[in-house]
């Protein structure tokens, strides 16, 4: 057995997550390769203490660099606001830390292409917390594009759905300043969207979008050093701030082998708490996925006979399902932080096998190139191919 | 081309469904027997003439009797409430007309048989509307099993929710008198499932069950007149009558064959509207349906790829299922009042043929012992067997 | 009572659904002004004779000009292909006829406008046959939108999936064919959803587009005199035809009020028969419909208590609800076919009333332009006004 | 902060689910109590010794006498086979150990009384893993009936579907012996629903039910010692042996307050995996929960607005639902291993307040009395009072 020391910086909600991660994948798994929950960072020395002492933490820090100064440590995990991940992956790469990053991979391309140089050039290993990726039925549905049972790829359809802030009066988080999210919905939801579907059916061509930002004042939060507050506990403040990210992004894409994409992720859609939805259609089958429902997979396939054909509803909690075996008998559900610790497995599974894990900053970068040229799509008005983004955005 | 006269009795909900379907059968289908709307029958002039034109009726009569005595009526169609149906099915028999009778058969077992004999003694042509029988979803159902795709039978699930009384101020109709309805919810419902369960899997071998009336008195109704008047014009005076019919029956069934069933129907599932739905579980797969979705049946089948195998949901709307040809192209879907059209499509493919048109009064009988048993059972507090209700019922 | 003669034109899939409409709508419904299936018209003699007799016409012609000159007739139902609109309705009001026609009203704005000008101008009724409109569910969106029920509308999603031309052996039916059907996918689907959205959340600003044809040849029917059959008879020949029309049209578009739109018409969707589904968000609630469960409509509201919020599906077979007090008792539901009922009523009731109906070739025009809008987008691959389609259009 | 030193019996499915609770539970929430895992016991020297490394376990034990005997451990959770509850639990009562047992109590009444006798006189606090109740949506339900949302209870409607053993092929596992098990779906399956339905809607009356075994003989496991082995390891020998418990055992029940209940539990519903399905319907609402949709309660209120009326679906994540608070933002669902977390939440709570946890045994003796007199409704064929079993059974 290898031990692995983490080092992890930020503790809101990404850092419970994988905190937990780390604390459920050995009682789950059985890997060569063990994470150690080593050192917390954070900024508030109290803050982060506490967290440190709630989460498992063996001990803390309050500055990132120091953190990745010492040598006790063999891998950096970054789960801070969007601006922050360049510069903290950049000085880990250098310092030959491994890296598990947050999405998005930053808040542009020339950041994320800057990080993946970083790590490329250093060697250490990295990964993108693409974490539906590791949802089984997603990994089911890869399966079975992979086998050829949909065929010929026509249509992807995603949305991501959610209505945390169609309240007015909620205030303006980190997740909604410009200088340090980047964008809203889009980079935030979209991401998501856009890593499975390169995942699933691979590469886009063009895209053209729009965007709107309906909420154009809200109040500000109170407390400064609550920066990276996550969304349970801001409260606002009686002055109010200028929204500068979207509440919501829409982009029609076309894929290379010539499938048609159809995108949105709002946060004013109301009554869906964090509805994700994906659909594909070939040539000889469907596939939905529902995240709120995410032990299922519907597939439809036109090899079943005529009459009886229909969506069938696949429970993916069976031992034969994808990361499955190690959980609960057949028919017991898991949840969204399994996800992570699907994430930290296969993290630890590449490090014994001396691999890169995937999705990693490649995915990052690749992803950043797609959300960039949405963006520049919304800007000129007109569609704007992926290739052009990366040559220019380079 | 051969004209069969009609004459029926009643004009509220079911013999609008009635005339509907004599209506618009010729329509949709091609058929070498096709009926004629001659004669409407109701004991009040004016309603009856009034119905007779609205509903398309060339004449009416306000006596049954001379209804029945009408040289140019060739089959009698029986509507009115459950304590008239015995009377006027064996004068009819008696008179050599072929019978169409509205479900439940009679209100008690020895009325079912009496009317059983008169139309076998007489041989005249007759049915009973079960018309879930011919929804298309079911019929796919009763062809799958015949296949063999569900293996052997281990259960059989039946549920018939609705809500229509649950207000306590809720008028006393006849469908709530004993005496005319013979049974509440049991003969109401619990007969279409009855029905289904033995159309579907065989027939039963014993019974236990319970009933009860949750509101004890209601209102009754003004006008007397309006005996027959259906669910939508009932209007409430202000004195009260004692319910004493079943607002809910259930009962646990043992099946010849071996399987068991759960039966229930009830009046007081409140947000029900008329929510019937069965599932059969077999050694090979299962079977889901739900009237209120009746263009959907949903089949499991363990033939289906390891991993893959889910509950698919087929939309039973394509020209290879039961009786679709005629209507609209794949996936524009039918409704209620379809399932009647299909009834008197069977029945006049049967005159031509020179058979007896399925459901018929044997199955009207069968499902009577059923009722019977459990009636027995309840007020006997024991299991009773279909097989001695028959012996002591005749 | 007031009979309204009617004289229609083309007898397949639509033809047919009309048919019915005129059948059925007294039946169910009581008013003052009543139709008359006076004559039924198509090309080919021995085929309309048929269906004239089949549909119940009481007389038929082989000349739609003959059949708009006979005095007998007062209305034209046009239900032929959409390059065929244009002509009759034109000569049709000239004569001082009412019109009904089917969607989409022409195969391009101008020609659109044309017939829109001749109603006009000769004041004459007119309807358009957007029969998702007549849906209940969608009756009740439009109330529970219009009383404020969802706030300020933010988004409005739609799809309409079909799989039925999946086969690349489906042969060149008339809906394939640029000529005579003007656009696939686009006018067939698209223009449906493009009037409900309009007639839920008002006007469209701007729009872009992509569309694809998946399959580029496909067999061509043998018998030229089929010209105008449905999708359920045609045979293919052994020659291939390019198929010039679109199989799949996706826009995003801006409304006038502010909210962002989301469209999708596909023949590609495979797994789904006519799943046209919308969903609106708005401050204050959210309603999702979907064609194939039509006697639902999914509604939430903030308004809910806090903790038992939810998206409540409404079973719409109440009689409060929508033209539902004359069908069945709750829970029954109905099917396809009954929009056409519905839009008879509508039409027959506004001729006693003496209004123009709605929808009407207003309604016919505003969807071409928007349709046409989207078509320049995808050619010149830019955001397209509607203004700017208005004004070079005209 | 006070420690809580547990020493559990058993270390397999169950055994699994609440090692897993304990490391957990203080991850996520803040309590006074905190369990350590002190340590393991199991017979198998290797395998038990292997299990209390992998789920994190100081030390480990092989004779369970010999760990109660321990001074360091305060609390005894017995996950073992259900014949060996009694004997374990009355030892650690009489040791003055509180405890945790796994459901159902015992294989009979007397055993189960026996037990709650000793924890009474002992004075040390115990409770019963009916985790279900500590399902967030089924929290809800309790808070909505008890609130009075409901009205009237008119009817409890629970199944517990499964398809684990539907092949003949599948051996002999302990939860098939009756030695071991004491019933095969009734006391494993309807013990659920039972005490779901004493925790929602009060005390059952009177019970009649029927059961059966459809495969008598299944090939005997090969190495005797795997008794305690779960679901997934068990290896089929060649010989075979007698199934002697019920594959599947339905009931019908009336509740003391009026309502009435039906209760299926069956291995053989194919195509389920876990599906416990409950409805209750009262006079002013209804609720439906489905535990594979274990995040979601539909609930029906007659005090919504007529004609908008419907089932919603409250996703049950946010943070004003019972228990969500710790775990994430709302949308992100939680699984099945979380209900063991919220068990060992409460009993550290009732520790901290000095208080007897719930459920416990009083609700595992309740329960006892319903499985049992279901039994013997079954063997004598009758209606079996609740009364009439306590008295007999004590």
């Amino acid at each position: 057995m290898k031990k692995i020391n983490v080092g992890m910086v930020g503790y809101k909600f990404m850092g419970k997550a994988h905190s937990h991660a780390y604390l459920d994948m050995p009682f789950f798994f059985s890997t060569e390769v063990v994470p150690v929950r080593r050192a917390l960072c954070g900024r508030t020395e109290k803050a982060v203490a506490e967290a440190a002492q709630k989460f498992g933490w063996e001990s803390y820090e309050t500055s990132w660099k120091r953190l990745i100064e010492r040598e006790d440590i063999d891998l950096i995990d970054i789960t801070t606001p969007n601006n922050t991940h360049k510069e903290i992956a950049i000085v880990a790469a250098k310092a030959g830390k491994d890296i598990i990053c947050e999405k998005p991979l930053a808040t542009n391309l020339n950041d994320a292409q800057a990080m993946l140089k970083a790590v490329e050039s250093t060697g250490v290993k990295h990964m993108i917390c693409f974490n539906y990726r590791k949802v089984p039925a997603i990994s089911l549905a890869k399966k079975l594009i992979e086998e050829g049972k949909l065929g010929e790829i026509y249509h992807f359809r995603a949305v991501y759905l959610q209505d945390w802030i169609i309240d007015p009066e909620f205030p303006l988080v980190w997740r909604l300043q410009k200088n340090i999210a980047g964008s809203g919905a889009h980079g935030d939801l979209n991401s998501h969207l856009i890593d499975l579907a390169r995942y699933l059916i691979g590469e886009f061509d063009e895209v053209i979008g729009m965007d709107k930002t309906f909420i154009k004042e809200r109040p500000t939060l109170k407390i400064t050093e609550e920066l990276t507050t996550g969304l349970a506990t801001a409260k606002a403040g009686e002055e109010k701030g200028r929204v500068e990210v979207d509440d919501a992004t829409l982009f029609l894409a076309k894929f290379k082998r010539g499938a048609l994409g159809s995108f949105e992720a709002t946060r004013f859609a109301t009554g869906h708490r964090n509805g994700q939805k994906i659909e594909i259609n070939g040539s000889k089958g469907s596939l939905i996925f529902e995240f709120e429902q995410m032990n299922e997979l519907k597939f439809y396939s036109t090899e079943d006979s005529q009459g009886v054909q229909g969506f069938r509803t696949i429970k993916t909690t069976e031992e034969i399902h994808p990361y499955m075996k190690v959980w609960w008998p057949v028919g017991h559900i898991i949840g969204y932080e399994h996800t992570f610790v699907h994430l930290i497995y296969d993290f630890m599974e590449a490090i014994n096998q001396d691999k890169i894990p995937a999705p990693n900053f490649v995915d990052g970068v690749r992803c950043q190139e797609v959300l960039e040229a949405v963006e520049r799509s919304i800007k000129e008005r007109r569609w704007v191919s992926i290739e052009e983004v990366k040559t220019r955005g380079s």
